[in-house]
């Protein structure tokens, strides 16, 4: 029985995972949880995980979940000493990981996250209208964590830890990416995160491309819909 | 040069990093900052933390902030080998408290904090009127997350990982505390939980005690204050 690997392209954290296996090799039995097909309520995953949420793994009967977990646990199980720096185990460089790995949730994952949901999915799936509060109140929420990941964390640096790709840039990278699917790229008057980002995706070619294409592909659509949409409205009130 | 130690016993993280390194012994420098004079501001401080929050080390020369990662890195660097069931070296047990530590911020910090914020610190110190909306919002955030503790985390055992207590345990009981200075116990109807906060308390005892005691001695002074308050509205109402 091989590694097994819940997952669904669509969510960043799902992404991050994906593309650590892929650039390292690692082989792992997909299955795939269709969230718009609402397949993460299914009885059978719950029993996976009772949270419902993508990516978990199963890895020969040990169940877990939460991405950075993750990341950390197949780091330490599966990666051979030249790629150690994805999750060194020097205490210090593994402390800076786990430091960046902690404030992401309360930062980069919340606002991104529900800068996105408010945006796009509320309004596109759920049909509510947008709430402009709530997105400009997680806007700029995406403009501070931004100025403290390259004050901070990136400094001036190739990666965060220095020279080599970690599983904290791989987090950043794909929680930021989300976003640019509304057409809104928050390191625009940031340089240094502007070449960061490039280097993640080159460090992690082609699996970060592979990984990224259906996002790109599905907002395309939404970008459809939602100028029809605005199209529909602007004919009804002429 | 000592470990230097950044903390103000009022912040929650502060107290499970205090508590750790006294249960373990590790000779520290403390290093206290009032977060009720706003201390935390000051450029001095800046300098080892310039998101300005508790805790955050100083290990001779190597600055660390995010207290998960805090307990982490010093899980690592200072535990003798009879005490490293606070964060296991065995990957899968390590898995486990890294996945209740990633989930933690999302669901117990965020909820807990904001609950009390909301209820005890923006109507007290900044003398803003109570938001009940956000106050029952934040209510139920806590419900759900100690439901999922007792379901998922804790299950049948004495601590998350089982027989010994862990760094996941602690950071969750010092968040669950805060809340209690607001006369509002969670945990009620949890009597699987409230078992495993007396086992918290006791295996951490005397330290737990001394960390948590000014929490209470200020929490006391803020509700006589409210009662105060409320008294002299009934007056000029009357």
């Amino acid at each position: 029985m091989a590694l097994k690997v819940y997952y669904d392209l669509m969510s960043q954290p799902s992404r991050a995972v994906y593309i650590f296996l892929r650039c390292n090799s690692i082989p792992f039995s997909e299955q795939p949880v269709a969230l718009r097909k609402q397949e993460q309520h299914q009885e059978a995953f719950a029993k996976i995980n009772p949270f419902r949420h993508v990516p978990a793994i199963d890895d020969h009967g040990f169940k877990l979940t939460e991405s950075s977990a993750i990341l950390k646990y197949l780091s330490n199980q599966y990666l051979s000493p030249q790629s150690q720096h994805w999750y060194p185990k020097n205490n210090q460089q593994r402390a800076k990981v786990d430091e960046y790995l902690d404030w992401h949730h309360l930062h980069t994952r919340l606002n991104f996250m529900m800068y996105f949901q408010h945006k796009i999915l509320r309004p596109v799936v759920n049909k509510h209208p947008v709430n402009d509060d709530q997105v400009e109140k997680y806007r700029k929420g995406i403009e501070k964590t931004v100025a403290s990941i390259a004050s901070y964390f990136l400094q001036d640096c190739k990666f965060f830890l220095g020279d080599r790709i970690s599983i904290a840039d791989l987090q950043a990278v794909v929680e930021i990416e989300q976003v640019l699917s509304s057409a809104y790229d928050p390191l625009v008057g940031h340089s240094s995160l502007q070449g960061w980002r490039e280097r993640v995706r080159e460090a992690t070619a082609p699996h970060y491309q592979d990984a990224t294409k259906i996002l790109y592909q599905i907002t395309a659509r939404i970008q459809q819909l939602l100028e029809k949409e605005n199209s529909d409205k602007h004919v009804q009130n002429n």
